[in-house]
Order: structure tokens, then sequence, then C-alpha cells
């Protein structure tokens, strides 16, 4: 047992660029709600029967105000994180034999959350390398193709996704899937928070965030926001608990998650007014790693903090470097840099988001540093 | 917006006998874990692609090691919270047409948890006014109308339930069930934590317990045991990505809600061996309640912290005194006392779990002071 009670966490006071961590770093606030609010079920003091009614922390308000118009879109619920919202959506939608179509930069929770929900899965190509762009006339060709094959009930697109950070047209997807009918998804788990985000503008029906990832919260929670149309499939009630919704099982983030949510909401509001702050930083940063020959793939120029890299040269010293392919990893790690992942040389994704500038000059240098050092 | 930002929790120095809370109050190490994992998906540093497979920090040795020791079941996973176990499993046995099997003392989450599974329900029948025992029998008899109309896919019994605070005969229930093969959930939501549980002793195929209600963590979370009989149904994995478990879309509890667990856990341990200590106070809490005239229903005597009461005597007060209904509630409130719902005086629950006797003489003098000066 020695094992367990309090741990420390080695990568706190490092330079962090993990594209799963930038946009979840607490405020200053979220980490006072901790404190007050971290008893288990806290948040029920005064519960009158539903998570989202409760006005006392101000959740109501929160849910039914500030999110609804955070997002531009008539409803909003809170989920256990973005993954827990789209299944909550495929499960409502889900039909018999009923298909989902869904990008091919998704995240792989929402390929498994159509895979419980018992979906088929049709999946919409990118354009490949470099670029890996996804085309809104590609949704028209697989839409086609699907439904000889049976009934599409929904369609997903990442927005931006999680591996190249490429932000597609989403309007352009929305116009067609709603010329088939069909609803749009828009995983959103990396822009809620990040960047505004317009649901009717992009034409979503759905959206997702997620809490941790990008809304300066304590894990695990999400948004799901969703207009009048679907809110009789999400929010149906149990029928012999009326004021209960299924979907959600009663109640989702019921604890202190929704607490930092609310303590960072104020923070949020503010920051994503300066996105474009933001991208201009990423892309400097992308400038930058390309002087050192280590290619940026995805949009370019890129309009997102997530970026990929290539970098044959990174790949050939871990050939013969000591630790072989996790010399990269030891070497950030000895300057207090985390966030690409252990044994990555040759791809790797990072985060500028919120992190300042003379940190990323200290990551500049050290990729300096480390080809001067091998070469 | 000023609505927003950090918000001071009401109760937070009130002494707490809300049978939500008492069970879910942090200790000082989980306390310290919150500001050291409180940033969003921090336990993900050293993730090789699921949660349950991360051992720094020791996530791996919790769901594989500590837990399934601490529970005697084959396995275990961490999930949301006990209603998303009860709603896993349930998913995972649906077929269509097919029915669940559960006491009618189930707290609601398990009721909606199989309407969103697409199951029909049978309810057992307890034995009404004033024990509300669920008797073993009933599910055999139960069981012989139901699968009449069905294929029966799953049992449900809460041990104990959230209402009563009883300990049905779970191991003769277990018995029945097996008898004709049907698997048997426990929903231990206020077990685990709180007193040993020991599923195979029980005859469980399935436990359920929830960190924020009964295991001193931030919320939400829930831990699901299981035996290995039912493993494949409960750890499908998903067809393109090879690591990611279907059941529980990928990874589950993943933020700081685990690290309270964590931090928790030895303390657990620990207190589960003065369970019979807290039986005793509970027992002798009920005694003097009854001195006063409030009735505990429910086991007698009584096997758990959570107690129902009724008081004819404060239903009559309610009828004249100022604030009607809400008078039981703002007396307890001046005295800084939490835990009885505003609103209710003729029946209302409690939870003496981890009170101090102290403070439980504190409430019953409290008790005492309010009918003096309403008599």
């Amino acid at each position: 047992m020695a094992n367990f009670g309090f741990i420390k966490r080695q990568t706190k006071d490092f330079i962090n660029i993990d594209p799963l961590q930038t946009g979840g770093k607490l405020t200053e606030e979220a980490r006072k709600a901790l404190i007050e609010w971290g008893d288990g079920y806290s948040v029920c003091d005064f519960c009158g029967g539903r998570l989202e009614e409760i006005k006392r922390p101000p959740i109501y308000n929160l849910v039914n105000e500030a999110l609804p118009d955070f997002l531009n879109c008539d409803f909003t619920r809170l989920t256990n994180g973005a993954r827990e919202a789209k299944f909550a959506v495929m499960h409502a939608l889900r039909r018999d034999d009923a298909w989902v179509v869904i990008d091919s930069n998704a995240h792989y929770s929402t390929y498994v959350a159509a895979e419980r929900a018992g979906l088929n899965i049709a999946e919409v190509p990118n354009t490949g390398y470099p670029d890996f762009e996804m085309r809104a006339e590609k949704y028209a060709e697989t839409i086609e193709d699907t439904k000889k094959k049976g009934n599409i009930v929904l369609a997903v697109l990442t927005y931006p996704d999680g591996n190249y950070g490429n932000l597609p047209d989403a309007e352009k997807v929305s116009q067609i899937c709603h010329e088939y009918s069909i609803p749009l998804l828009l995983n959103c788990a990396y822009a809620i928070g990040r960047m505004p985000i317009n649901a009717k503008q992009l034409g979503a029906d759905f959206v997702v965030g997620s809490g941790h990832k990008s809304m300066a919260s304590a894990g695990p929670i999400g948004v799901l926001g969703f207009n009048k149309e679907y809110s009789k499939n999400l929010t149906r009630k149990s029928e012999k608990y009326k004021v209960k919704e299924v979907e959600f099982l009663g109640c989702t983030a019921r604890g202190v998650t929704v607490m930092t949510l609310i303590a960072s909401f104020p923070h949020l509001i503010e920051r994503i007014k300066r996105w474009d702050e933001e991208v201009d930083k990423a892309r400097w940063f992308s400038k930058k790693m390309e002087e050192m020959d280590i290619i940026q793939l995805g949009d370019k120029p890129h309009n997102h903090d997530l970026m990929f890299f290539e970098s044959k040269g990174l790949y050939e010293i871990s050939k013969k470097a000591k630790g072989g392919r996790y010399f990269l990893y030891k070497e950030l790690k000895k300057r207090r840099i985390h966030g690409i992942k252990a044994g990555l040389t040759k791809n790797f994704k990072l985060s500028t988001y919120m992190v300042e500038k003379g940190q990323l000059e200290i990551v500049l240098g050290a990729f300096r540093e480390i080809f001067e050092k091998y070469s």
C-alpha cells in the first residue's frame, strides 16, 4: 500500500506542450474551487432532483444560460466528457443496422462511441500526406455510398482534429449533410474554451466540448450543445422518475469538476477573444521549427495551436543515439519540457496554447541544442 | 457573469449528516492530491493508451491489484460513478426485449440505467411499512413471473438501499438468481468504502461502488468489480483500436477524481475495519431519536449508518410553525447542521457515518430544543 496515498506529479512545474493538457490547466479560481468543493457530492447540497436545476451553486445558470450563449445553441447539458457526449447523441439517435458517417481524422473515442452505440461506421477519407485535409465534398461521396447500405442517423466532423489540428470547412460539411437530412455533430473538444465556437453559424446540430481538455477544468467533464430539433431525443425523461433524463442517467458531472468549470468560466470568455494571438504564436512556432527542418504537416498556414511535426533528422539521430527512440523524450525531460510522447522522434504533435513565448523560445532552443549535440 | 468564478460553499463547516455526503468527505491526502493533480488530463502524463494501464501514477496497481483484492473479485474497472457502472453492465448484457429484475428499494439511477439500456424492468416488492425489507424469496417469485414474459439478463440488489439503509440477505438472493442462471449485480454505492464487501462471498457477479458517495473521493468516480465469467462481455475491445474497451469508451475517470481515490485508499482499508463501531454508533443514535418519538424505519436493530426516520410530532409542528414545512430545515441550519432535505419533517433520512459522537450529541440536542421550542 506504500504505493498509494498522496503522490507527487513529476511534471507539475515543467514547460507543458502536451496537446491533451495545455487547455486544461486550471485557473487560480478553479484551484480554489477544488478545495472548497472537493468533497464528494458537495454540489448536491441544495439539489431539487437534477444537476442542471441546482441554483446554489449556479449550475442552472451555467447550463441554461451561460453555456447556450457561449456556444450559440438552444440547449446544453454537462456530460462526463466529450466522448460521453458523443455517445449520448449516438445512443439517442441509434436505430438497428443504421450508420454514422465520421471523418477519418476523428478521435478514437468517436469511433468507439459509435461501436458502443451499435452503429455501423463509414469513414470519410482525408487527402492524405502532407495536409490530411477533410474536404467537404468527400462527405457527399461517402454519404452517397453509405445510404445505399442503410439509414444514416448522424454525421460527425472533428473540429479541429486531435492529430493535425486541422480546422475543416464545417459550414460546407453541414450544408451537405443537411441536404441529405442528416444531422451533424461537431466534435470541438480542442475548440470549445480555446477559440470562439458558434454552433448555429457553423451549422452544427450538436457541438461537443471537453472541460479537462480545453476549458481549464478538472476532469472528467464535458459539454454538449444541441438544438431544439433534437431536444426530444436527448432529454427523454424516465417513465417512473419524471424529472430524470434517461440519456444522462439523471445527473452527469455531479462533483467538483463542474465547480472548476464554473470557476474558470469568466476566464474562458476572455481567453477566446485572444484566439488570434494564439494562432499567430502557433504559426511563429511552426516557422521556427521548420527552420530546423522539423516540418509541420496539416493545414498551412496553421489555424490552431495543436500541430503535428515530422522530422527525418531526429529520426536519424534516434537510430544511433543512446536511449534509441527515447532519446528525444529524455533530452526534453532533462530540460523540464513535457508533452511530446516518449518514444516518438519522426512524427509527434504538440500544442503552444497558453504557453508563453519565452517558454516556447526555451523549447525551440532545446531542439537546437539537441541537433547540435548529435550532429 | 458575476455569478461565476470562485464560489463559497455555504455548508462547508457545518455538521454534515447528509447520507450523500458523509462517506465522500475527502481525507487530507485527497485534498493535497486535488491541488497536485487538478489540471485536466494530468493523470495522462505517461499514458500508453488506456487509463487502467497507467503505471505512473499507479492507476494500474489500483485497478488490477488493490481494488480486486479490496472487493474480492476477479477484475475491476473505474467508471464515472455507480450509475455509469450499472449502465455498462446492463448495456453489455442487453438483448432485445429482455428483462432486468431489480429490488423495489433500488436507487432511481438503477431504474434509469435499465431504461437507457432498453431493458424491460420487473420490480421485486419489499415488505412495506415499517421495515421495507427485501426478502430473498420474493426474487424467486418475481423471476418466475418474469421469465414467462421473456429473457432475464440480470438481477440487481441494492446493498444497502439508499432510503432505509437496509442490508438484505445478498447470499440468499444470489443463490436464487444463480438457480435460474441469472447473474446478480450488487449496488454497493453505500457500502464499498464504508464497510467490508466481499463479492465472491456475497455471491455477486458484479459489484458497484461510488467514489464520491463512500470512498472519500472527489466526484464523479465509481468502481465496478466483476468475475471472469462476464469479463468478455464487459471488456470487449474496439475493432479498430485494439486496446480500447468499448463499454468504457476507452477511458473513464481520466482526471483528478482517480487521484483522490488513490490518495484515500489506505484510509479506506483502515476505516472499513472499524465498521462495527459505526453500526454501534448508528444504533445508539437511533435509540436516542426514538426516545423523542422520532421512529426509525427499516432494519431493526439497524446495520448501517444510513437511517430513515418518521416523526409525527415534527409533522404536526410544521402545520403551524413559521416557515411551514421548512421550519425544521431552518432550525437545523441555524445550528449549522446540514443534511436533512429542506421541506421534510414527517419522513427524512440521515447518516451518522464518520460523524463524531460529540457532533451527533449536538444534532440530538438540536431536535430536543426544537421540540421544546414548539411544544
